[in-house]
């Protein structure tokens, strides 16, 4: 690939790292400014940074897409021309978008602009900008993956990684992609052949350790793994298959941190087989992403704790065995008066269920019709003097209290899970419509060749390909000790690149993206789940992106005494 | 109103009207510069135009988002602040889109960019954004359309329109509204009570003149009072109700413009009173929006014409008791060979039909299961042999080849409409919005009373109410001779706006807004149908939009012999 100023890709790439660089300084002092603005004493002030939540919606925005194209920069090379086009035009079109919403952000907080500007219409960005990012440019790289779709978006996978990634991918294709369609359409549950051959496969068992009867070894490919198996399952099918690794995901950690000896001996190797099938109740209906407030109580009596109330939301209830519930049990507010209780009841199919303890309690359950997303169906819970034995309380009593500490080890990996769910389904979005593309003629040429789609395929590609590649390298940092607010930042990015892929996807196919009996339709329902559920997007940008920005920023200018970058 | 630098809010409208005359400068410089590159002897050529899709893509939505600015900053002023305030919010708001659009353009043209930078970066520019974008002050607009959701986009109606409004609104309400959820999740066909109350209320006359039975009295009213009805019956029900009115208007144009005196006086009363019901069969399984290459053939002999092919997305079909259809009677290739038939049927309920012939001909007809638009059902149609009386083609002898300008007659109300059907869809969804966050609390204080949420309300309420107001002021024009290529500008940016509207009204209902029974997940798939159907975006765009600013621009130059604007 020769560029208009006669250097190769190298140079170019260099000259890419640079703006990029050159975006950083003008976003660190963004997000400086709004730091000392909303703080005290080097303490941020929630009732100071309320002022600025579309400043910080804005910031952490552009750090997600600054380390997508960081790391799409200073990744591994595969020497590839559309993945090096892929990677850079996204780079530079995540530049421009940067410095909009630091526009915004600038004015916002008071702050001239003119360093915006002047980088903007730099010759040095102004050319990039055209090097990489005209349409002459990106309908290149479009036909290039309309013809090589296989090549969009590849990580050199570790070989044990790929090789269970193979075996998914073919389980993926033989058995959940056949009856994809038909248990969407029919709001089915999830059929157990998919179940049964998950358990074979050993899928309940990726996030749990070998010493507890899974196969997780403690490397850094155990994350990897899990993402790589998750969106191969959602390739095929969100609902019923990509989703099902999230609960035992997110229970195992919440036991691994907080379990007795004798809850992890019992539970987990369970687990890990797929005999015990779990979900997780935390959201209440009053309480969405609030969990401080959740109100469900778990009252203790001679004969064990009793649960009153109600959840919402709790996802794959009516099959599993146990479900995780967040209870109040301490008179504290907020977190502190939180713990979590091992709930096991039998498992129902259907959308409805009533399970009547002989002690008089009860739980009932209620699937809510979705949109999308369906398979696992999502349930209203409640509870009424429903009797949990003290060994079901996690951590015992030493466990009262830290429920929602517990909880959070698993939020983690559900968030990276959740960005591999958004992989699996631009995947199957992005294949569908370069399919289309190539089979249908409009105005007399074949429509892959119009100038239009190829553009559009260049940016789906680039989104997916960007979120992906940003998964798998943060699952890296993740295993050996990266900041776990990346995973909220790589969930962002990839469940918004998601709902902009199916879109995009959809309107390619033109009506038939409407049918039903188009799987493309189906990845469009399914994807808009994404940005509400496990962390919705406005709160994971302003409770935990933005707020860790301003934190680092406080913490690196009280240790330097001068001002300094995030 | 005070701004920043104590101007009041004329001086502010009149500072960013002329913003909106710099971008235009730059705009029509990248229309001039395209059509010069793609054309010959004044002409544009096809072959030319293919390798600036992108660029002319782009060019057509700058020019939806400076027509609907333009008109907010040069239409009747309410003096109401809610009003202003989110009039010149748009304008700005757009100004900036515009000159992203732009720079892509001038980048792919190979136009030096540096006016673009001079207008962006200059002072005027700048202090504008800040005053009239800057979070805080959209926080504010936001709260003051979450205090008075009644006062957003309201435009001056004549009061005879107003009149017909309020009767709809009325009927809306008591009738479509408490079934559209039903209607929705069982894909029922609209049921009778809606129909029979549109006909008694005469929706079906507004589009036919008085003199043919209808009550459309050929004042600038007539567009303005189908808009009207059609929003009031889409923010109730898009599929069940809003979208009743758009084939009677394109057949009764199609009529009006071609067809004999005895077919108009044999359909026209009947259509107004709705005694026949009626659909449109346009597109082909294998052509979409290319109209020019329909294939369904008719074959004339002693008996009549002999209907043979599929049509698709023929919507009402089965209901419909006559389907105007387009077939091709010519040897002639493209939009000459073809011409209209009236073909009567039985009306059908359901999702399947099958109507043999006497004569042995017979039609079949499925209903395509969709994501949303439900109610009238858009149907896959084989024509086997299908016998039509001479007496039922469009125009007779002289109605032969005809049958796309016929139909092209109705296409401008066609796509009004559809933009009085987003509009409709997007009041909806920003209505149920601002009743959740009015009613919801989230991490102890109202979700109304968040920042973020208010910003979000703003630029919503902003994108409806422009849409919305250019509909009805484009509407006022066509009524006195426009140019029909604005009917697609509208169309344009309001489906689009529906998208974002519902999809973010959507968003800020947390979980509840992907579930079927919120009203509002009704609205977010619903509103994606609108961008792909009556003229794909992309179609309007390269074929409608840019297509005829190339010409004006070509034509003004030619006028003048020197460069001019469009």
């Amino acid at each position: 690939m020769k560029t208009e100023n006669g250097s190769g890709p190298s140079a170019q790439l260099a000259r890419v790292r640079q703006s990029l660089e050159n975006v950083k300084v003008l976003f660190d002092a963004a997000v400086m400014a709004i730091a000392r603005q909303c703080s005290e004493h080097a303490r941020l002030k929630n009732t100071l940074l309320d002022a600025y939540q579309a400043s910080s919606y804005e910031l952490a925005w552009a750090c997600a897409e600054w380390q997508a194209a960081y790391h799409l920069c200073h990744g591994p090379d595969s020497g590839q021309a559309l993945d090096q086009g892929l990677n850079l035009t996204y780079a530079m079109d995540a530049a421009q978008s940067i410095l909009t919403r630091l526009e915004r952000v600038y004015a916002d907080v008071g702050m001239d602009p003119e360093p915006i500007a002047i980088l903007a219409y730099s010759q040095a960005f102004q050319s990039l900008r055209r090097e990489l990012c005209a349409a002459h440019q990106k309908a290149k790289l479009g036909a290039m993956a309309i013809d090589h779709p296989e090549k969009i978006g590849r990580v050199e996978l570790h070989p044990d990684v790929a090789m269970i990634q193979d075996a998914f991918q073919r389980f993926a294709q033989d058995v959940v992609r056949p009856q994809a369609t038909q248990i969407h359409r029919k709001d089915l549950t999830v059929p157990d052949d998919i179940l049964s051959g998950m358990c074979s496969m050993g899928a309940f068992g990726l996030s749990i350790p070998e010493n507890h009867g899974g196969s997780a070894d403690g490397s850094p490919n155990d994350l990897p793994a899990m993402l790589a198996v998750t969106e191969t399952l959602s390739d095929a099918s969100l609902g019923a298959a990509g989703s099902l690794l999230t609960r035992p995901e997110i229970l195992a950690r919440a036991l691994l941190e907080g379990g007795t000896q004798a809850q992890k001996d019992h539970w987990l190797p369970r687990m890990a087989s797929g005999e015990v099938l779990c979900a997780i109740a935390i959201t209440e209906p009053d309480h969405g992403s609030d969990v401080a407030r959740l109100t469900l109580k778990a009252h203790r009596t001679p004969q064990g704790w009793l649960l009153n109330g109600a959840k919402t939301w709790c996802t794959f209830a009516g099959k599993a065995h146990l479900i995780m519930v967040v209870a109040r049990t301490e008179s504290q507010p907020g977190y502190q008066g939180l713990s979590l209780f091992l709930v096991d009841k039998p498992s129902f199919d259907g959308h409805e269920f009533m399970h009547r303890q002989p002690s008089g309690g009860h739980l009932s359950g209620r699937a809510i019709p979705t949109i999308g997303y369906r398979g696992m169906h999502s349930f209203d819970l409640h509870f009424e003097d429903y009797l949990v034995p003290d060994s079901q309380l996690i951590g015992a009593e030493k466990g009262r209290g830290r429920g929602f500490y517990y909880t959070m080890a698993g939020m983690t990996g559900g968030r990276m899970q959740t960005a591999a769910r958004a992989a699996g389904v631009m995947h199957a979005a992005l294949t569908e419509a370069i399919a289309y593309v190539k089979d249908r003629t409009l105005f007399g040429t074949p429509l892959a060749s119009h100038q239009l789609t190829q553009v559009k395929i260049c940016d789906m590609a680039a989104l997916y390909a960007a979120a992906r590649k940003l998964a798998y390298a943060v699952s890296h940092q993740l295993s050996t000790g990266g900041n776990p607010m990346q995973a909220s930042l790589v969930k962002l990015l990839a469940c918004r690149a998601a709902e902009h892929v199916t879109r995009d996807a959809q309107q390619l196919h033109g009506g038939l993206g409407y049918a039903e009996e188009t799987a493309v339709s189906r990845h469009f329902v399914d994807a808009r789940v994404l940005s509400i559920f496990e962390g919705a997007e406005e709160t994971l940008a302003l409770k935990v992106i933005s707020r860790s920005l301003y934190e680092s920023a406080l913490s690196a200018a009280d240790a330097t005494h001068q001002p300094t970058t995030a």
